[in-house]
């Protein structure tokens, strides 16, 4: 009940719709868009790189030659083409997979919705990473899951905060459905975990028969050459992989995909045409004829040295204007880091000033389920330039003086009681 | 627990996820593309009559003029285009909407899984249509919801049977959450509900305080050249509307839409931002340019000729080759007819015969939450021509012949004990 007499269905919802609110991203996607702020706040990859008039033609001719079959309706599973593509894919992160066992899904976010969906009853508790991706929160928070945050550093997930987290879930009885984590160039905090820990990792969590939920979008925007190990290579019987598009070809396509052992993938077959039939059959040719048709590595490439050079603006920037005691993670790959300011600030609260001077920014508390986060916030550098990172960070550091003042003035700004132990698992992230 | 010892996660699925099965329509489309078979078993519209040059055209102009848009990700609520030319197509059903009230979904199919989620938990009840669409009861199973089917007859949703069933669930004290129905050449019924009935099934659950879904993925496609008034017509504040472009244009690009009350519409949005972030960019451009740049509504009626000359060959056959007993619906529009055979028949049992005499229908089982439909049969006539219509009826003909003689041999093949009455609402249809 939200107490909202304006609502007549406000008797009628179901009690997971009650934890349904508007994540600060969606509020931030209109603030983002006005041309006069900066906005370190979306995850946008910079699509001003891609081949279009190519693109334009493939989709013409894809229409025009297969137009029956790509506007008609077609597998659950995914067209068999890009599945065997996939795994080629995944086979430079060292994974051997048959296409049998791949899903493709709306965006490996419906991918993520389809696991919840099959593993997930109310109460049962997911692992995830203090911080996490606040599109899986909200996808366990629809299937009333409880998140149990684990605590990451500079190498990622910390085995010993994992195996405290599953000891004292066990202890108190509770169900453990897996552990949803993003090995690489996380999301929101830029930290990648260690080739040492991701063999420790999957084998407490298969000796505890806890699934691993390994979501990789970012796997192939590592800023070296080299491409990172997957946990799915080295564990095929316990991980359900996923990937999408989005982040090396185009997210307007909406096309991911979930790679899963053979039982949970006939499950995730079935899930995935109850909720939308089959995904758009054009987009998934459209993505097979750009791989088998473009030379889809160069443009990678591109995007990676895109990034990197976005990237080192930023910390260059905050090396400029952060205040004292201010601490970030440095990514090799991928899009974002991940701020923490000193004690006192809240990211929250200042978030209205800090679009006054036209920069935008993801509250630290966005990407935790349990009210944490107040004092860290993400900032992504994949969209604007870097003459635009350099001045978004440079507002940035003007907003964080004035509430310096303030809080000489008057005193701390952050919000008592919003802090708490969860379990076994540290509290925040120490990243920096 | 499914008993299935080969899957290590056995022990670890949800409780919804018990409930999943392949269905019938899914397993006949491996079948159904076999090319010596006569499908009449999909619901696949016909392709082949749409301006395939002139559609690549345009996809091509989009990605190549507005690629890092199409390209991008987007408004979880779908864009403001497509949203006011849904309100244009709507306003033929009398509808009076406002694009804010709208929120684009991949298919309507996912617009039905999110008005579910948001309202239904486990245990409550869902009325709808006796038999109803298949894709509709697996995600009211997804949900643990209870179907109660509630009776039909040529002129649709009987009035008397759903205040039976509205009493009859009250006064188990059972939580009703909505009913659900295809007031339009109903899938897989053929009928189309009167309209003197629309209003009072609207007057008998608004008052009740049961919410209607109306879903209406074939309203534009009624043989004659009238459109009926929709039931959110005239009740803008109870009636949830369903629409799809996937019959009257291309369910390839798999787009439909969700017309809700307000405080609806904001926790539709918020759930279409959990399971796919938002709906494809460009397949929302794409049928946005298709709306303002082509002569939609000539395709359409292009359509309903065609499928009025489906529908009066497969008729002509039913009249030629059907045994004595044997009744069927005669659909005004859209895809189907539904056969109920005589006592005796089962359907499902009798599929590879059927396939083996190279002729595919959807068994009535699969129409029903509650195991009826045992001697019914949906056969489509969207896909085939009218030749091939006439030949897969003929087969199912010889199907029937050999059936008769084996149970005037060894006695009738329906499994006794399938048939039993659920809350108020009678049996089966009986729309022939």
């Amino acid at each position: 009940m939200t107490g909202n007499s304006l609502d007549p269905y406000v008797a009628h919802y179901a009690v997971r719709t009650q934890g349904m609110r508007a994540s600060a991203i969606r509020a931030l996607f209109a603030v983002a868009s006005r041309p006069e702020v900066v906005s370190l706040a979306g995850g946008m990859p910079y699509l001003q790189s891609l081949p279009l008039d190519a693109l334009a033609a493939e989709a013409s001719r894809l229409i025009a030659e297969d137009g029956t079959v790509a506007l008609q309706y077609g597998s659950g599973q995914g067209i068999p083409a890009l599945r065997e593509q996939i795994c080629q894919i995944m086979a430079l992160e060292g994974i051997s997979a048959h296409p049998d066992d791949v899903v493709v899904t709306v965006g490996s976010q419906m991918a993520l919705d389809l696991v919840t969906r099959i593993f997930c009853d109310p109460g049962d508790v997911v692992l995830a990473e203090a911080p996490s991706y606040v599109g899986a929160l909200s996808v366990f928070s629809a299937y009333q899951a409880q998140v149990v945050h684990v605590a990451m550093d500079d190498h990622g997930l910390q085995p010993e905060a994992l195996a405290a987290a599953i000891a004292s879930a066990q202890d108190a009885g509770r169900a453990i459905k897996f552990l949803y984590t993003i090995p690489n160039f996380h999301n929101p905090a830029g930290v990648t975990l260690s080739l040492e820990r991701r063999g420790v990792i999957a084998e407490m969590c298969r000796s505890a028969g806890i699934a691993i939920i390994e979501d990789n979008p970012y796997g192939l925007l590592g800023f070296d050459d080299g491409v990172n190990r997957a946990i799915r290579a080295d564990d095929p019987d316990n991980v359900i992989y996923l990937g999408s598009f989005s982040k090396t070809f185009a997210p307007g396509l909406r096309v991911g995909w979930a790679l899963a052992p053979h039982a949970v993938r006939e499950k995730l077959v079935l899930a995935n045409e109850a909720t939308t039939l089959n995904p758009p059959v054009f987009n998934q040719m459209m993505i097979s004829a750009y791989l088998s048709g473009f030379d889809w590595k160069s443009q990678i490439k591109a995007y990676r040295q895109t990034y990197a050079v976005r990237r080192d603006a930023m910390l260059a920037a905050l090396e400029a204007h952060m205040p004292g005691g201010a601490t970030w993670t440095v990514p090799d790959g991928g899009f974002y880091v991940w701020l923490t300011l000193p004690e006192g600030f809240d990211t929250t609260a200042m978030l209205p000033r800090a679009v006054s001077e036209r920069v935008a920014y993801v509250p630290g508390t966005a990407f935790y389920a349990d009210g944490f986060g107040t004092r860290q916030m993400r900032l992504s550098f994949c969209y604007p330039t870097p003459e635009r990172i350099t001045e978004g960070v440079r507002r940035l550091g003007v907003v964080l003086e004035r509430e310096m003042d303030v809080m000489r003035t008057f005193g701390t700004t952050l919000q008592p009681g919003t802090r708490h132990a969860l379990g076994a698992s540290a509290p925040a992230p120490d990243t920096a």
